[in-house]
């Protein structure tokens, strides 16, 4: 039941056409949840901003073609997360207007298409990774906070056996609003991390690693144990959570 | 917004004093799910029979009380899970008149009151367990299952590993409508049930067992790989789930 | 020992030609199970409707000939669960009379072939799944459901995230007699799903995620913890357990 | 080597008292972070309204009772958590002037001494949660924010199971600048909740439950892979790292 | 059906009182496998020299009690494993005139009726075990073997760290038919004692250790992947099953 | 040391060439394991018809071919287990002479040059499988025992869930000496066989199934918490492990 | 056989008693291995100062009692870890003249008979922990180390989320010999000491945390994948193992 | 800020060019670490003879080869681990003076730029491995501590099977000064020989190995859980890690 039907309704009631009981009984029966105004109005201010994301993995580039054509015409910022070159060169294609706009980043997989560029994160974001094999999900983590409306500040390659890279990049560390920290193996970074800064610190544990790191159940647990009680974490790899959830932080005012 | 506010502002709005837009700005702005009368109609009548139920784990004897005593007064019966005989005396002093109906089943700490004992099942339930040590699971499985209207049928003490003991009792799990299979170590009584029957077989993996059979580990995951197609598996020790969810599968008709 | 030979013994019993000893000496020493006439027929009569089920993966194109050609001949239905396409064309060339009603399902890999399609379901069986990604387990749930006589409401993409979608199919839900739930990542939708109904739910989780979703496992133990009552559990990516179940409950009556 | 030694050493440079490369020579040998003004400047500004914390458990009577009388000296609030009735009476026995002020509460056994109470945070911050049993950790949370100077917005009782309850708090739950969700079993309910609200939501695994739901290791699996993506997580029963990490969140202006 | 009932049958056919399809009729709807003579007549045979067995654990002394009462009027031999003093005091008094001959074994639990002595096994059975912690578990092995017939040797204390022990007991080890072995923390004592003799070695994982040993983890699965092609494993610390199929292999001529 | 050299030192003891002194000193140094004749002899009686193994896994033809060369010559029987077809032709072109004793057999990937076909069993091995996806492992066990001197029987295709088809084998089953059974998904069906027969049972659990049955993990805990006591078990898919532990059972004489 | 029965035996040769072919049968049925003098002479130099080690861990006080009375015959320094203060007290009583050399430390629960104090370490050993909930752990290692003659550096509670604590005591790290680092939770302390120092690190995971903890397997997984490559790891809480290599390595010279 | 940058502060200190309140000021926002000398110095000693390393996984062929490019200038050896053929063909044109002292090891994808071959350790290395599988790890380990400067003795395929194969190579092994041990399956030879030598051992689990060896996990478990106290762990397959300690330890003086 949308607004025009529930305003024709109550006209009626109010004309004396359907009475009060026969509008209680319509009302009844009706799927209460469309009337939801509150809700979409709500939204629709708070999603300013917020693009529309397509988890890539596992379509075929005919399904993410036909996803991002219907997007595209309601969304400013499209976000394809794990895709391959092919999709990209194909949207491209299908997309000629947008296609300067359209970036695909390989490490990542990401694709995104950023046409409103506005920034609404009130602060800086750092997305902070161990090693370089760490980089696709740090990239991940920040092409989504962009695509947000953030500034983000990438410091690459700084693990704790290396305990002088970090504090060399203490003062960006401390500049920044919400941290992002992916990590790998041991997943000790956040926790290091976390005690240096006061921001709200999100660990991403990666999947970097073999044998004992059983692809990434090590840096979770380790994450999920940090000793640091700023530290928060999201799945293994899930640079896009991380971004996300980052961008929302760095909004709040 | 209960029935009576929602007639009160549409006979506001038909008599004039509410105009049609306020009247939708109001009921934009009140939470809707309130209205929602059909659901509550539609579960009164499926929800005949179905009795209140308290899971006593964790919960002092005096929130036990509490809980009781707001059930008592608007449902016939009332099962308590998993609480202890000091429990089950107390309620039967607090609720002197109903203390003949008060059942305490001690192998299980399964309390019960029943007071409507309408039959709903349109047949049986078996309730299968394959050694001694499964049978306080299986009381919780048959408890309920009597709650809810049931006749219940309680063969016990057939493994698979006395296979003739199984084929003894195969008239009476034929005559089944539903049968609830619990058993711990290896869990392999529902397959061998299921391949038996035709009716729905509810697997109920608890945790008799030591060593590598990791508290009911072994038993749920065997369960779950069944090589009968009719066997659908519920957490580990839960026969109260099975016992409800056998109960609305015979209460189909 | 069958009908013929048993008849066969007791008419030399009864006409002397072996006596009693005897007699019982050559039953003692035959395996007694090839006696069970009432369970043959008793079964006979229950299976009305049940299709032969080949699971495909990991035989041979020859091998699934093989039995193929051996059921077509004794059952109106055959289900081949995860084959190929060159193995649905194949049986399609060798079962040419047939071909039309040989039915290949590309997202599951199911093939059917469906020539008795009585209605035996008592009511309709609902198909839910949380995202695009458990399609082609929702798929061989119905498949499977389809081929037992079923009525099937498919119900796509409702996530817990996005609980308005699910609450605007809560009719098509709440009037289906059996709810399957096919969900990966968290495993959420069959807890929200059982909330809302009080037919019996069956829930798949599925293989659907990354990183701490293990596969499946982070969606099997959410749904084994459901605090939904009516919630039974198959196994991860089993569609077709679970259309073989609910199919079963929907034929009680 | 503080700044007093700095100072006086270089004054002695300056003064000819020592020369440069003595200076330097000194400057080697000393554990250099302890020049590190900046930093205890920065934090010392960041810090305020941080309570000093004791994690209370596995350290005796005599341990906490030292630690809490050296801190009492330094900061105005302090936090002990999962600590015994036994320590509260003692603590209040030891800091007899400030008795009023500690508040000692048993379902969590977290003790606070309170004093600053100065409202820090720029909103409200909601702390959630699924079922009774939930409340000690939803307490701990709660506990931690408001010592952190935040007002806390408490709503009980809401499982997935019953999503109308949910939707009735839906407009509280919106209202709040970050959303804390704690939930044991299957962990559903941070899904649900980070789907109805833009908030930040911190999803705390809670060890209710039994079986497989191996001591929170369900609940944690589940909101690891939530199809929300502004849900993060922390360790299972980890109320006071909810409750600090929205804290800190809650104070970004 | 017993013996009896068949044989009336058979004569009432043979009489004629009975026709033949009325007897096909009459043994079709019987349950068939109470004809089982065969398989009686043949397991009373083999069974001779097999105890009857009470797993005790997690069983009242009640119900030992009433267990061993049955059993003792039929068996030569009982064996009541993991129970208690009590229980062993408890039975000696109800079974006076047996006292002289129940055994009670307190570091394992378990307790023996040993009546029938008669050596039953062709070779000797060697019970190693690697320290004095896996002792327990060597016991129930031990005693086990013992009342089925079987000569033991007990070769304690030798660890693979110390391998001069076991070398010295070489010979001993070579001179068993079979031989168990019982080992904790990394459980591999069975893959050296497997490539010294040509007998068939069960080994027992026992739950000795700590940490990352979890419970008898870690020797489950080293001894699962013994390079030792002789080795065959049972549950950690079923030291019963072990001794019951190092017997069964015994006794084979 | 060989025997030789022995010799020849005790021999120069004897002529005076060498004193006590020395001698003692001359064989202190020396690695005494050398000595060993004992156990080479006794050995090598026992070892008469225990073919040399090859582990083909993770092997190059060129390291097969080597290893077998060597293995030719001095033994009559050779098994390569886990290898290609590749390396069988190869095998058959190096060895020209013996290709007709080469047999390679795809199924299980099992080669085996079988010379002395000497009937070194006690009795016949039966070994069972449950369902035709696990042929491979049944076939490495049927091929080890036969290489080591045995009669198998092979009994295919019987599970749990159609326990009519296992009845019907029941007899040859008793017939065995020893029985091996491979199962994959639940693993059950060793503790049905374990409680029919009253010879030894050596369950292999197959990695036979999907989702949770981990590749597995579920079978083989099954296995392992048989409620039957005759049950032991070799790790997953080990087939040849379970032939020759069967084939030094069943040489016991 | 002994040295004196060789020399006797060898005497018997030269002296014609006994002939060579009778001396190889004599010495071939021996147990060779206790021949083996050069080992008990090579061991008897290197385990010089290397205390005798009971563990303590479920052994009664009476066999506790018993083997140490026989190794303070053998031994200066005996360790029993793991045991409680009433073994303390009745060691002490039983070794009245050794009492003020018999320690007793109550946070591990090791006891030390210390006689011989010779320093036998090259340098010193540091013993590093991250909390004081590890101290027990660290106290095993220190206790340990100094049984073995090193001299043992003590830092405490330095966490990897207050990295200065670390950095002001990177000096005595690096004067360190071996560094053992004993951490729960994340137990990231290693990795960061490891990249610190150049000495070699011994990481003892701690069982200190809770929820995703698992009782130490979360830092137990953290120290296997460290980046720092002069980590090595052993058991869960073993202190005295990490003690007992840490001693080894530093007596190297 | 490096020792220039400081010296030329500190002369306009002494100078008078700049107070002391403005030198603090400027000390104070620099990043301290900068200053480091000590840890430089002390390090670039304690470093003669480290190789630069490389960890070649997940690598592309540009990355590595830019990475070595830098590394061949400043350091004398270079290792990357885990690299293709077609990189090291590549490395050896890029640096074609070098080519002669590029060395690849197929079996372990070791490359080595190995041009000081000075050698640094104080005894032998023993690299023992259990079977011909576990190789290529034990290669990783002895490249690894040859390019660090030691001797290493290569010991290869004695299992604790064959435990006599163990004992003919006892003297080698009690030769060295470290041992490091590469084992899969069971994991158990490093038990066995840390019971045999005094040195300490580093334990390499292997991923050799399948069904429940799951990877490496049961050797693992093996290896932590070693009742031989000198043994310490590094990950599964991790030869560099071992060769690395060791290294460290070989060359304590």
């Amino acid at each position: 039941m949308d607004q025009d039907q529930l305003r024709s309704l109550l006209e009626q009631v109010r004309g004396g056409a359907v009475d009060v009981d026969a509008a209680i009984g319509r009302l009844r029966h009706l799927p209460f949840e469309d009337l939801g105004f509150a809700k979409v109005d709500h939204h629709r201010a708070l999603r300013h901003g917020i693009p529309e994301v397509v988890f890539g993995k596992g379509k075929t580039p005919d399904q993410v073609s036909a996803i991002v054509a219907a997007l595209v015409a309601r969304a400013q910022n499209v976000l394809v997360t794990r895709t391959t070159p092919d999709v990209a060169d194909r949207l491209r294609g299908e997309h000629a207007a947008l296609s300067a706009q359209i970036e695909y980043f390989p490490a990542s997989g990401a694709l995104r298409l950023w046409r409103d560029r506005t920034l609404r994160g009130k602060g800086k974001i750092a997305v902070v990774c161990a090693g370089t094999s760490d980089l696709p999900v740090a990239e991940e983590a920040r092409v989504t906070a962009e695509a947000m409306g953030n500034e983000v500040e990438s410091i690459h390659d700084i693990g704790v056996a290396g305990i002088h890279r970090l504090m060399q990049n203490r003062e960006r560390l401390m500049d920044a609003r919400v941290v992002i920290v992916c990590a790998g193996m041991e997943g000790a970074l956040p926790s290091v991390v976390g005690g240096l800064v006061m921001a709200p610190v999100i660990a991403v544990p990666t999947s970097v690693g073999y044998g004992a790191s059983f692809h990434g159940l090590a840096a979770l647990l380790g994450m999920l144990n940090s000793c640091a009680s700023n530290v928060t974490v999201v799945n293994i790899d899930n640079g896009f959570g991380a971004g996300y959830a980052a961008s929302l932080i760095n909004r709040l005012s």
